[in-house]
């Protein structure tokens, strides 16, 4: 995967725009492939490090079925440079940094993941809304396959909040 | 307001760490504050502008909130650098300087919107749980009332993106 520092055209039509989304996405995707297993060594609770592993798997799942949408289209895939996946696994890793409490850099690791779930949700509706749109109805299916299983992924790290490291945390 | 680059303090609890994702969240707002004027001169759609407008007079309430919660914990109320929403706005000043068709441009401020709403409906949320566990029941209550208007806020730019502006644009 190569990314580029600015875009190769401007965006006139929505079919480019939904294609510049596509390179987005997958230019987060590929990061966080990366990011994760950082995650998982820097994770206590068991059930946090599995979940994470887990969520690992999927994501490598998540990049093929982006270069699948790339094929579908004749396009080679390619990510453009994502500020806002950055940002965010930026604070992940600054926070962990600060975090020595093993129970706290859990909560902390929870907080960041869902920040990352709740970006690709947002992104994933998005082309899922543009591809209905556009009528490329054969990109919608695995998109929505992708969205669902972020979606589980947040609800997973919710209860993981809500039961379990936190009441630890916070004895 | 003002913004520290690095954190003036380790976290060492679910207290500090409570305290730290409120000033995440203030810089996060106030950030929102500024580029939302710049989103409404950009944006078309008399919709989409007025569900701006809305959003913005929403989000300096948001912003009045917090300073209520930073109050009732005897804190001064000042923000931490957030880069993930520094990468959001980012990306949404960059791909909208890409873009000269007016409904393909209001397409891509609905999707940079929407990902300002989901990193806000993960760090609510989080804040909530978080709140819960630590027994600050005073400041469940108005993070709520926050939460419950990002998603009205995201759901309006969904059905915006489904109904309105795509069908224009892929014309």
């Amino acid at each position: 995967m190569t990314t580029m520092g600015l875009f190769s055209k401007d965006i006139k039509s929505m079919n480019d725009l939904f294609e510049h989304q596509l390179r987005d996405i997958y230019y987060a995707e590929n990061q966080i492939v990366k990011a994760l297993p950082k995650m998982i060594e820097k994770a206590s609770n068991t059930e946090l490090r599995n979940g994470f592993s887990e969520h690992l798997e999927q994501t490598k799942n998540h990049v093929t079925r982006l270069e699948q949408i790339f094929e579908m289209q004749d396009l080679t895939p390619e990510g453009v440079d994502c500020p806002a996946i950055d940002g965010i696994i930026e604070e992940t890793d600054e926070i962990s940094g600060e975090v020595d409490d093993k129970r706290v850099l859990d909560a902390a690791l929870i907080a960041a993941a869902q920040a990352v779930e709740h970006y690709e949700i947002a992104r994933y509706g998005t082309l899922i809304a543009w591809a209905r749109e556009l009528g490329r109805t054969d990109c919608v299916s695995p998109l929505e396959k992708t969205l669902e299983e972020e979606k589980a992924t947040d609800e997973k790290l919710s209860s993981l909040a809500e039961t379990n490291v936190n009441l630890k945390a916070a004895e």
